[in-house]
């Protein structure tokens, strides 16, 4: 098994291409790097962008973090270990353009001490999830039809089961909507009878590497596209939610706020600007509200 | 002991009083209201104004709703009743103006039947604080020693103890700030030897009715001073913190997300704009970073 050092080196390599990728889509933009270290132990690289063209915030960041865990994730995690790595590559990009989507990235890895192995305890997580503020149907196959095809080169079994999985993660429990149109998310992926180390490994770094193609084909469709001041306040309310999501229910946002995480890293997938209207309700038929139909678990796009 | 029934027509009354006084204060804005039920039981008047002269967005709440607890907040309470009631006024005003503060008060009462006993377990709850985009030193001791004032009337502890815990409640851990300059908080506060059930009501109804009063004087100080772009830009930054805490802290969101609660009663809270700037930094010896030296626990402002 590839060890924990290949692993964040090789999500380090990932984050690089995404950043030169992302400049070269927005056209201006640079992302600023930040070098941080954790007390506990590890640290990371800290990549931000604001006010591009069409990027108007986002941020690709790795981390390869360890030491000890705080007592509430011990808990969740059902474990008396004292020990813990995890690595990582997290994205999230917030355009100025209603008509661009929001997207989400996230490939990570987890280990700690087994107390009755040699062995230690691992597993794999990650995922990929697409936050239209307008829903364009056409974008939505794409997304998902590419997603679905880097799934199927290492098993058939991955689609089906971690679309379903982000649909009940990606959701917005109190608004009963989901965050957008879903994607992929598996976490705690671990290798079985069928299924090596070396495919999981491998299948995240092919999920890294599908990351700038799939949106700078998303961003070129939809950039050029006119838009009204009322779309963009449309785009503002969305963000809202995106906000809600991230900070109630996120469990990246909430481990990395519990382990005394580097708050500016963490926090930025919020976005720019957002908006709370009271009780905003879309016209009857209008595209607003049809993105709202959308937002619901279960539809089949590929 | 006074019934829950007269709690709740008291609280009404206050909710009266202050949109009222808030309408005339503003001087254009007027209170929509919405009045809903809870399908387990109760419901409320949801008064929400948007756009005034000087208030961008607030609400003033009454709620009064009885049937039974989710089990994870039954757990958080350690009891097996299936009954509660609860009723209360909120409040959260966000001004227009980043000279203006941004206010936020709840009284509230709850009761649940106690199976060892004939007489319901029963307690008050409340608080009052104050969160200015910029600290102006003066406005806080006037807005401490009008609270400390209502309180002396009552208990000469409540104050000195209020004080503190509002410290502690309205504290944004990850960001190591408070969300403004405190105020008083007091939660399960129930009858004692020196303290009766009736004094505790009057004192929460005191407090509900020195909101109108004390927020009056604080927007007139401060309404027709003039302001900068980058000082409305620092504002919507303060702004993100305040929707931080109220969606990672804030108990009475999270009550109200658990219980199933009318979301945009509950979430009326949240501001109209917000941004998150990645890693801002004020300038040294600016006044944004003067309030941020405020920002801590433990200032006696009286």
């Amino acid at each position: 098994m590839i060890t924990r050092e290949q692993i964040a080196e090789d999500y380090k390599t990932i984050q690089d291409e995404i950043c030169a990728g992302l400049e070269a889509l927005d056209g201006s933009a640079k992302f600023e790097e930040e070098l941080w270290e954790r007390d506990g132990g590890g640290g990371g690289r800290t990549r931000v962008l604001q006010n591009g063209n069409v990027l108007e915030k986002g941020g690709v960041n790795f981390s390869a973090v360890h030491g000890q865990l705080p007592a509430a994730v011990k808990k969740a995690f059902g474990t008396d270990s004292d020990d813990f790595f995890a690595t990582g590559v997290s994205i999230v990009m917030h355009p100025n353009h209603p008509m661009v989507p929001i997207i989400h990235m996230n490939i990570r890895y987890f280990e700690m001490p087994d107390a009755n192995a040699a062995e230690p305890i691992r597993w794999f997580g990650g995922g990929i999830d697409l936050t239209p503020h307008y829903v364009f149907e056409e974008d939505a196959r794409f997304f998902h039809n590419n997603l679905k095809s880097v799934c199927d080169r290492f098993d058939g079994s991955f689609y089906p089961r971690f679309k379903t999985w982000a649909d009940d993660y990606f959701f917005i429990k109190h608004r009963e909507e989901t965050r957008g149109i879903g994607g992929i998310f598996y976490d705690r992926l671990k290798a079985t009878e069928d299924l090596s180390w070396d495919t999981i490994f491998e299948f995240s770094k092919a999920l890294g590497r599908t990351f700038l193609p799939t949106y700078s084909e998303l961003v070129n469709r939809n950039r050029s596209k006119s838009f009204t001041e009322q779309e963009q306040q449309w785009q503002y309310l969305r963000r809202s939610r995106y906000a809600e999501f991230n900070l109630v229910y996120d469990a990246g946002t909430k481990f990395g706020l519990e382990t005394n995480g580097r708050i500016e890293s963490i926090l930025m997938s919020l976005p720019p600007t957002a908006k709370w209207l009271y009780n905003f309700q879309p016209e009857a038929g209008s595209r607003e509200e049809q993105t709202l139909n959308l937002l619901k678990k279960g539809i089949d796009w590929v």
